[in-house]
């Protein structure tokens, strides 16, 4: 498969062909619905979710090709090799080892000869103790009062996927510390912040791998001369997470402790390392970090060693390369019927779009059908409020349903029109993906609905740390299954680079006339010269 | 126009013919940024905000043609049709009067032969008057004690409006008075606030313009309940927004007040009426609110007077035609490097999509073109390190980038790599129009950037009150300005009918099922009693 076009692929060429016959009326979904035992042929039971892709615009033949395309594209070998520690991050020479971090089997896996095992099990050790003692309130602020509130200053992959968590499982919270993101360089981000904590009582977890990234540095130095102004000793009051040897891991700049990444996980696939560990153990506490740990395991198991038939995963990424690059949908919404996953999509959104928004093969050959997609979403109910006119109505777009069993409030029982809120919730959650397939016909046609509009529905039997672990693999190990179909370097974000070399060059003209307010901007292009202009006017 | 196919109007057919020519290389952004004077041929300022097009795909041309579509579509009769209180809303036979919400001059609008003004300005006074007992502790809970809490219960239109605005001015909030929004049926929505707040101190406003929204409904008895259990008077707790004579309006229902929505505003719309008058008054004070209403009316009038070539959201309109029907951009992101503006995309992520998101015209004939994007979007430079490389090396979208020269916090003043943190957003936000407009070639593919992505700029002063009036205006007005020209009524949503018809038959089933354990869905299809008898298997 290696060098060749995707277009090349026998069962790619059957798929652009399937999808005519797929776009036929007699394949509408209305159609497909009714067929025996619809549901039972095309959901799967696994690693704890319940995945139901009938409402999907597939038959067996689809589903034939489709494992077929696995195979020719390898898909499992891959991923094989990348829980393996092969460096399949082929552009920056390295392995992507997301999946080590909630290893618990006893099995060493080596990067360049070397087991890292050990490393990733000394800093959970790490974790767990510093998380133990500033629980114990052995670990202090300054003026030795326990700790109450932290605050994470990172950005991008250094915070979406805790924040993804910590929302989740907040009615876990119980060990009286409240959490805060302070991810934008936005002065904003931190004036509000700054004006909700006690500083006596604040934590802040500085997060960067390189602990070079400029919205994280100046964060960090405006909380290190809030913490001075305010007398206290910021080398009480901050711990790093960041690579070995990093500036944040300075011994010549203090701070309470610094946890490791290692540069086998990016940080879009880092929550279930020490860039997730960190925070959520002061959070939730150790134990239920390692109980979130423990279920991502159980689906990367499930990846990995799933046949392809039976591989959750896998399916749902073989169905996102079908709505994509045959039946053309250029975006997919993730919709949870759980208001704790509310930040769930804004997480995906930058682990997949991060991923495989990607121009050129792992060789750097153009591609020849476009990879990623538009991802988005809010919690259902909420969503049908916003925007599911157009998804019913306007431009049709596959969604991801989300439904859990037992929700984390059982004490509220008033029930409305007879039923309690978790059912109404759920009246709705079956609803939607029925009338987005089926439609419906009218004499008016404003009220007519063309139906056909396809959607996976997800089910978890609750919201345990557990099973947000396994929602969180089930959605890494869906977007890497794409990105090998493709044959993209899902690891690798050159992507950003450009904007941060303009950035870079406009930041030095403002240096400048931060030190000589005469300095006249005729060096840069006219446009960026009105805006440079346009900020120097504030007042 | 009327009943005449967009493909049949002459500057349509002259614009499909005029995209293949900006299509070819010579017309990528990067040469057309090299012309002369680029940015002050297509850049406007007016009501307020500097509005940059230059890194669009268009060039004089397009421009023309686009100003003719605008005449053939009579867009700015339309909208004055709109504002003077014509029944624009033909589906269901209404006006859409959210102009004149924000209306404080003194000519009288006349819906079905009487003058709506006196109305709209006694629920003014209302919410003025309300909110000034409150503040001064003349109205309280039914211990007594002041209120410190305001929930907002409602959903879509009924809440996502005031909390874009609530976040944005949060800085400005000094009445003592925390938000919270009770939107989603959720119970886990309703669990989390209730374990939030303190309920003596609590005030419940119930927002549903005919209250009967079932989500709304379920969510006040909710809260009514766990009032109540706590000892409390519910009729000293809550207060209503609905229409007038509505069950919310009820006298024999008792409340502390309830405050009148007219038809002629939709949901969406709704957020300079009562909907977001009354939390916004008793979260900023009313003074803050009726600025907020003075820049609405500022923009509405700039989108009324100002000639098209000169119409700020008319031309944000058209720009959107161009992108969506003739470069075939299907969605469109909204980033605003200011993090108050975190609630911005996902209001108008509904604003736009619900309106436009629409399958037949006016008169109810299928569409030749289709009609809506999908919107979404996140804080600058949050973005950047999120979904960005999508933006910059995979499938293309157009942008609105938002700028603010003055943010609410001036008082943190370190400086990282010389510049403050104000001064880095602002390189970010130069930079990224800049590098998705202009790409890059790099010998390693990896690394290059193919450029000539569209994207806007829009530049507000501060973020006043005024300001945030303005840009909610700037993006009602475009929303609008966009149906006028695909010529469908934007102001209705029959699209959301089939799933509350679904959900109400499954919502039947659980009544019997609470009712009778006994009962086995058999009167339903096999896929909706999966999901039933899986519900009811939950502990």
């Amino acid at each position: 498969m290696t060098g060749m076009k995707l277009s090349d692929i026998p069962a790619w060429k059957n798929l652009a062909r399937h999808a005519d016959i797929i776009s036929r009326p007699e394949k509408h979904l209305k159609h497909l619905l009714k067929e025996k035992d619809r549901l039972i042929n095309f959901s799967l039971n696994g690693a704890g979710i319940f995945y139901d892709f009938s409402r999907q615009r597939l038959d067996h033949r689809v589903m034939d090709l489709l494992f077929e395309l696995a195979e020719s594209c390898g898909l499992k070998q891959k991923f094989i090799a990348m829980v393996r520690g092969e460096k399949i991050n082929t552009t920056e020479n390295r392995a992507a080892l997301h999946t080590a971090a909630r290893n618990f089997l006893e099995n060493p896996i080596f990067v360049d000869g070397k087991d890292v095992m050990p490393e990733i099990r000394r800093v959970r050790d790490d974790i767990k103790l510093f998380a133990s003692k500033v629980h114990a309130g052995k670990i202090t602020g300054s003026t030795g009062k326990p700790f109450k509130h932290v605050v994470v200053i990172g950005i991008g992959g250094s915070y979406l996927g805790t924040e993804f968590v910590a929302q989740a499982l907040d009615p876990l919270a119980d060990k009286n510390i409240e959490i805060m993101f302070l991810s934008n360089v936005d002065i904003n981000n931190f004036g509000s912040i700054a004006s909700t904590i006690d500083p006596e009582t604040t934590l802040w977890i500085v997060i960067s791998k390189s602990y070079t990234t400029a919205e994280t540095m100046a964060n960090t130095k405006q909380a290190y001369a809030f913490m001075t102004e305010k007398g206290l000793d910021p080398g009480q009051h901050f711990i790093t997470v960041t690579s070995m040897g990093s500036p944040g891991d300075d011994p010549s700049n203090p701070v309470l402790s610094s946890f490791h990444m290692f540069d086998f996980i990016g940080g879009r696939y880092s929550v279930t390392s020490a860039v997730g560990g960190v925070p959520l153990s002061l959070y939730l506490g150790y134990e239920r970090f390692e109980h979130f740990l423990k279920g991502a395991q159980d689906m990367d198991l499930h990846a990995q060693d799933s046949p392809v038939e039976e591989n959750i995963p896998l399916i749902a990424a073989l169905i996102s390369i079908w709505n994509n690059n045959f039946l053309g949908y250029p975006a997919h919404a993730i919709i949870p019927y759980a208001s704790p996953l509310s930040k769930l999509a804004a997480h995906i959104q930058q682990l997949n779009m991060e991923s495989n928004g990607k121009s050129v093969t792992q060789k750097g050959e153009p591609l020849d059908e476009p990879s990623g997609n538009i991802i988005f979403g809010e919690p259902g109910t909420n969503a049908q409020h916003s925007f599911f006119q157009l998804a019913h109505q306007g431009r049709p777009f596959p969604i991801d349903f989300i439904g859990v069993i037992n929700p984390h409030f059982k004490q509220y029982k008033s029930q409305s029109k007879g039923v309690t809120n978790h059912q109404e919730l759920w009246s709705n959650l079956i609803a939607q993906p029925q009338a987005l397939a089926m439609g419906k016909e009218d004499e008016n046609s404003a009220k007519s609905f063309s139906g056909n509009r396809p959607s996976s529905t997800l089910i978890l039997n609750d919201l345990s740390p557990g099973n947000i672990g396994r929602l969180l693999s089930f959605y890494e190990a869906k977007t890497v299954f794409e990105a090998f179909v493709w044959n993209i370097n899902p690891f690798d974000q050159f992507g950003v680079e450009l904007g941060k070399t303009l950035a870079t060059n406009i930041r030095k003209q403002m240096v400048i006339k931060n030190q000589s307010s005469e300095h006249l901007f005729n060096d840069v292009d006219p446009i960026t010269r009105f805006y440079l202009e346009t900020l120097f006017s504030g007042k």
